[in-house]
């Protein structure tokens, strides 16, 4: 399993996730899922993967290669951010085709989700979720963020902090708190954990964290949260349970 | 969808179910999912249902019917609660089968999952979660609540707070934050919540609230909560960014 996340606020983008792979439970392993494209002109691009780690390393591979060849499209040379997420989406789709009928009738599946973020100058700094079908969706104002893997767990954080107005950190921070929930429920989702910052209009990347499971900040992120929502849980106001008499059954 | 959600700490069991079903999305209903069984002798049960609604009004239905003609089994003639378990477990399992054929080919799921509560006068209090299969799980002090429906959204909560040494009011609180938390991030959970608190060797029930969504003590709890998390999240400790330039690309 995998758990990344992207959020757009008006100062820029925050992408976070996870390191934790497994093809059956007892075959674990570490792979970044966070891949940086820059130094290819006007842009940068961030990659988040989930899904199928063939299919995601092999997307990668063929970014990369395209890039490198000159092929057309690539990532130097489309227009517009949103001929990025077409490219990627349709670069996808070929290398889930490529094995599709190899895997038919086995249980394996080759699918894999893609958080593509960046900017490209002239343009605005935003967030793409893209599908296995190669389709995608943009994250906005009302809804500034994009989660793929194991999205559950961590999503009602994000849904009370994260705001346009949210400064990068707070936002970076938020991501951290997502993936501390998630990790605590899904074993299958684990450090390190990949944080990075983007600055709107900056063309370049602006802050980097790899935290391993022996960080201090991370351990103290935990034990501080842990703390903090036992306190803020102490101070709700109990219900009224006098008079609730359960004498009538129904 | 459903989320319903029993806790059992020393002091007893807490039961939690909203009341939101639906059969696509322009399909919304009010259905309570929490059945008391009780004035059947020695014993009392809470039944908590997820799942198709056809297939969890047929097994109350059977239940009751089962109780008044004195079937055997019923809840009333098992000895002890796991065995009151198992005549769930069948009971759901030959509804499910009974449509099962008429179904077949077509996307109806006709499957139902139960959460079954409740404590026989020697015995011990206890929930089981009862599977489509029919076979069932038991909460433990390790694991001191079951889940059914939309679980992901309120499970952190659940596993921050509760302990065997909670008391049942912090139980049932519990409860609603995490039925807050789903409710806020899945549109198909919904109010009336209904909340019913069992106290140990009782051998009936103790308290039992039903709340709409107007009312005024859900409606504080879920800005209490808003605003608490929010306040705990401000005091987090930032990550220290200095020295963190992200000028190597990988």
């Amino acid at each position: 399993m995998t758990y990344c996340v992207a959020i757009t606020v008006n100062e820029g983008l925050v992408f976070a996730s996870d390191s934790r792979t497994n093809a059956g439970v007892d075959q674990l392993s570490t792979y970044s899922k966070m891949f940086r494209f820059e130094d290819i002109g006007d842009r940068v691009f961030v990659l988040l993967t989930a899904g199928n780690l063939a299919t995601s390393q092999a997307v990668v591979s063929q970014l990369r290669h395209d890039l490198k060849q000159n092929n057309e499209p690539n990532l130097r040379s489309v227009e517009h951010l949103i001929q990025a997420a077409e490219y990627v989406g349709s670069v996808s789709l070929g290398q889930q085709q490529k094995h599709q009928s190899a895997a038919a009738g086995s249980s394996i599946d080759t699918s894999a989700t893609f958080i593509l973020g960046g900017q490209i100058a002239g343009g605005r700094a935003k967030i793409f979720m893209i599908y296995p079908e190669g389709n995608f969706i943009s994250a906005t104002g009302e809804n500034p963020y994009q989660q793929i893997g194991e999205i559950k767990y961590g999503k009602p954080i994000l849904d009370r902090i994260v705001r346009p107005e949210t400064s990068l950190e707070d936002a970076a921070l938020c991501a951290l708190v997502s993936m501390d929930s998630t990790m605590r429920s899904n074993a299958t989702v684990g450090p390190p954990i990949e944080v990075l910052i983007y600055r709107d209009n900056a063309l370049c990347f602006d802050r980097t964290a790899t935290l391993t499971a022996d960080d201090p900040y991370l351990q103290a992120l935990t034990s501080n949260w842990e703390a903090a929502v036992n306190k803020a849980f102490t101070a709700l106001p109990q219900y009224d349970w006098s008079g609730t008499d359960a004498g009538d059954p129904k």
